[in-house]
C-alpha cells in the first residue's frame, strides 16, 4: 500500500505560481498524468503532468534528460503516446517519477530552467485516452445503488442474495470509451413499454448518467495466477472520473439473462487526468462493513484492506441544459457523493477479478459502478434521483428533468481533502448529448 | 453478400498434392488465414494461408512481390504479425487476394516457382491469435441452447420474453482468449450449493464446454453510425471455431443481475485458421424463422438475410480423457450440430450490435453463443448433454463424465459440404484442462 511521504507535504510550494491558486485541482501534491498535445497542430500525443494551470510535457522533459535510474526509465515510458508502458513498470518506478517531478517543480529547484521550457498551458491542450484499454470491467460496488436500482427493476427482490458475498462485475465495451469532453448521439434501440405487445426501435427516452470512478491497472498478472488481496494495490496505477451513460429503457428490455449490452455500449466518458494511487495516500480511510453483514471470504479480506482500504473522494454531478448554457447560467449540482460509500474496495475488485485466473493487463480499466451514497441527494444516477422518472428535478432555469434531453451537458468532479493534507482534484469529466440519428 | 465464383469451383486442383488428399480441411477452395511461424525458432509472426498440409508464408510471398494492385495491398497487410490491417481493408481487397492465391496455387500456375519456396509444413508451425481483439462480444443465438439452459437456471421461465426480438449478447473478456491448442487451469471461484448458508472459494466442479463459432469483424463503423443489415456482411472477415469454457457452479451464483463474469473469463479458445466469409459462399442457406414467431423488427430483417442469411457448417465436439490418451484411444464424439440452427444470423448480430451507435473495429470478435441444435445429441455443452449433470455420458474407456475432469482434452471441428461444392474444414480447436491451483 502506498504510504504518505514528502511528496504529500501540504507545505510544499511550486515555482509554477498557479499551483498555489485557491481551489486548484492540481497543486504540487497531486501530479496526475494524461496524454496531451497542443490543440490543432497535429502534434504527436505524449504524456503530461498537470501542475496548476500548466502541463509538464514529458516528451520534451525526456529529451532534456534530467534524471537517471528508475525516474529516467519511468519518464521514458511516460513520454510515449499512451501510458501503458508506464503503467506496466509498477510502483517503484511510479514513485521515483513522482518524487523527481515533485523536486523539480518545487520552489527553488535547480531544475527549474530545465523544466520551464517544457510547460504547456492547459488552455492550449487537448487530450486523448490515457491508455490503450485492452479490457474494461464495470463493477457494482455501491450497495445503495444496487438497492435503489434493484427496487426499480425488481421491486420484490431489490438486493440479490449474492451481493454481500460477490463483488459483482461484468465486462464492458472498450471501443466506445472516450475522453472528456465527449459528445455522443442519443442511442436508438429496442424499447418495449409494459403494455405494448411488441418492442419498437426508437431513440432512448430514458437516457441516464452514472457517476463512477475508473481504476487503471498497472502491472498485470499471467493467465491462471490470481493476485492476492495483500498485493492487489501494487497493480493499481491510478484513478479517473467515469460516466457510464445508460439507456434505461433499452436496458430494461435487453438485460436478462446476460446483463446490459446496447444500453451501455454507445459511449462511456472518462476524465483525462489520471490521479495516481500514490497521490491518494493521505485520503485513505478505514473500510468496515456493517456488523451484522457477513465477513468477506478470506480471499477478499485482509488487515490492510480493513484499516485503510477506502479512499475519501468527494464527488459531484452537475447538469447544464442547452437553455442554461445559452443564457450563461452555471451548471447545477444534482448530486454529491463519495467513493468511500462503496461496499467493496479497489483491492477487493482486483483480488476478485483475478481469483479464477483471469489475467489483467496494464491499461485495463475497472469501473467502480455507480457511486450512490446512503442519502437521497447522494444518488449518482437520474433514475435514482427522480425515483424512476416519477419526481422530476427542478433546475434553476425553471426547466425540469427526469432523464437527459438533447443538448444537456453533464459535468462530473472529484476532489480530496483531509486534515494535514493538501486539497487535490480530478479536473472534470464532461459529456454532451447529441440528438439521435433520424429513424 | 459474397457470391460463388471461380475460386469455389470444386474441379480446381492445386500443385500442392496434399490439397487433394481425401478429407483434407484445406483444399484450394478454402484458403483460410492464420498467424504463423516455424515452431521454436523465435521467428517473427506473420500471416499464412493453409493449402493441404502446407502453409503459404505470406511474408515470404510479399517479399517475392508477385502481384500488383489490390492483391498486392492485401498481401502486404497479410504479411504483418496480426491480421487487423487485412481485416480493415474490406471485401474488394480480400477477394483480390483470394483470387490471386487461387490462381497461384492451381495446377499449372506460372507462379509455382515463386510460391513453392514460401511453403512451410503445418507440422512445423505454431500459431498466434489471428488478430489483436479489441473487443469480444458473445451472443446467444441458439434458441435451443437458450431454452435448454433456461430450463436448468429458471425452470419456471426458460425462454425470456425478449429472446425472439433481441439478438441477446454481452461483452466478454479479451485478455484470456487463446489460440488452440490452449491448456488452462480449472478456475477457483465462489460456489454456493443450494442448501449451504454461505458460499465457499473452491475449484469449479461443473467445468463445461460451449461449442461456438467466432466471427472476426472486418472494417469497422464510426461511433454513432449503425451498420444497416443490407451492408452487414461487408463488415465480416471470416469465422473460427470457439470454445467458451464455462464454470457452471460459479456462473449460477454470480450471474444475477449483470451476467456471467468469472464463470467465463478464465479462458476462451479459438481455432487458428480463419475461414473467410467468401470461402463460405457455396454453403449459404435460407434463413426463415418458424411461421408463428414474430417477424424481426425492420432493422434486423432483409431479403438477402432471409434468402441466404444462414451458413450450413457441420460442427462436432470430441472428448478425450487422460486415460483415453494414455492408452492411445481416439477422442469420442459427444455432440454434432450445425451453425444453421441459430435463431439469429451473423448479419443480424452485426446490425444489432451497432444499431445504438456502438463502434465495431477490425479484429473484433463476435461469438455466436453455444450452437445447440434441436435434437438431444446436438446439444453443444455438457450441462445440456447431461441434463444438468444428472445423466453422465458413457465413454468408450468405460469412464463417465458429467462435467470436465482434469486432463480432459476437448476437440472442436467444423466443415462444410454442399452439392456442387468442395468440402472445406476449419481445422481443430483444442483445449486441455489443467488442475486448479492449490487452495
Amino acid at each position: 500500500m502506498m504510504t504518505v511521504n514528502e511528496t504529500h507535504d501540504p507545505a510544499l510550494r511550486s515555482w509554477v505560481a498557479s499551483a498555489q491558486a485557491p481551489g486548484t485541482d492540481f497543486p504540487i501534491q497531486n501530479l496526475p498524468l494524461a496524454i496531451v498535445r497542443r490543440r490543432g497542430r497535429g502534434e504527436p500525443w505524449r504524456g503530461g503532468v498537470a501542475i496548476g494551470d500548466q502541463i509538464v510535457d514529458l516528451a520534451a522533459l525526456h529529451r532534456a534528460h534530467p534524471w537517471e535510474g528508475l525516474a529516467a526509465e519511468a519518464l521514458a515510458a511516460a513520454a510515449q503516446p499512451k501510458l501503458n508502458a508506464l503503467m506496466a513498470l509498477g510502483p517503484a518506478h511510479w514513485s521515483a517519477l513522482r518524487r523527481a517531478l515533485s523536486h523539480a517543480l518545487r520552489e527553488g529547484s535547480a531544475l527549474r530552467a530545465t523544466v520551464e521550457p517544457c510547460l504547456l498551458p492547459q488552455a492550449d491542450a487537448e487530450y486523448d485516452l490515457p491508455a490503450h484499454i485492452g479490457d474494461y470491467t464495470d463493477f457494482y460496488t455501491s450497495v445503495h445503488h444496487a438497492t435503489n436500482i434493484g427496487k426499480l427493476f425488481r421491486p420484490d427482490n431489490p438486493l440479490l442474495p449474492n451481493y454481500k458475498w460477490v463483488p459483482i462485475g461484468y465486462h464492458g465495451r472498450c471501443s466506445s470509451i472516450g475522453v472528456s469532453p465527449q459528445a455522443f448521439r442519443r442511442p436508438r434501440g429496442q424499447i418495449k413499454v409494459p403494455d405494448a405487445a411488441a418492442p419498437v426501435l426508437a431513440p432512448s427516452r430514458r437516457l441516464d448518467i452514472e457517476l463512477e470512478m475508473g481504476v487503471f491497472v498497472g502491472p498485470g498478472n499471467p493467465l491462471g495466477e490470481p493476485i492476492p488481496i495483500e498485493r492487489a494495490e501494487d497493480h493499481v496505477f491510478g484513478v479517473v472520473l467515469l460516466n457510464d451513460w445508460s439507456a434505461r429503457d433499452i436496458q430494461a428490455w435487453e438485460y436478462q439473462p446476460l446483463g446490459p449490452f446496447l444500453a451501455k455500449n454507445f459511449a462511456t466518458t472518462i476524465s483525462p487526468w489520471v490521479v495516481t494511487w500514490e497521490a491518494l495516500a493521505p485520503y485513505r480511510v478505514p473500510f468496515e462493513r456493517p456488523a451484522d453483514d457477513p465477513p468477506p471470504l478470506p480471499y477478499l479480506d485482509g488487515g490492510a484492506n480493513r484499516r485503510a482500504g477506502g479512499v475519501d473522494i468527494h464527488l459531484s454531478v452537475e447538469l447544464r441544459t442547452a437553455a442554461m448554457a445559452a443564457c450563461g447560467m452555471a451548471a447545477h449540482t444534482v448530486a454529491t457523493t463519495n467513493l468511500r460509500y462503496t461496499y467493496w474496495t479497489v483491492a477487493q475488485m482486483v483480488a476478485h477479478h483475478t481469483v479464477g485466473g483471469c489475467n489483467l493487463q496494464p491499461g485495463d480499466l475497472l469501473g467502480t459502478g455507480t457511486l450512490s451514497g446512503p442519502e437521497p441527494h447522494q444518488a449518482a444516477a437520474l433514475i435514482e434521483l427522480t425515483q424512476g422518472g416519477k419526481q422530476p428535478l427542478e433546475l434553476p432555469s425553471g426547466e425540469r428533468r427526469t432523464f437527459l434531453e438533447d443538448g444537456d451537458e453533464v459535468i462530473l468532479r472529484g476532489w480530496c481533502q483531509a486534515p494535514g493534507a493538501a486539497r487535490i482534484g480530478f479536473g472534470t469529466c464532461i459529456g454532451t448529448v447529441l440528438p439521435a440519428l433520424a429513424g
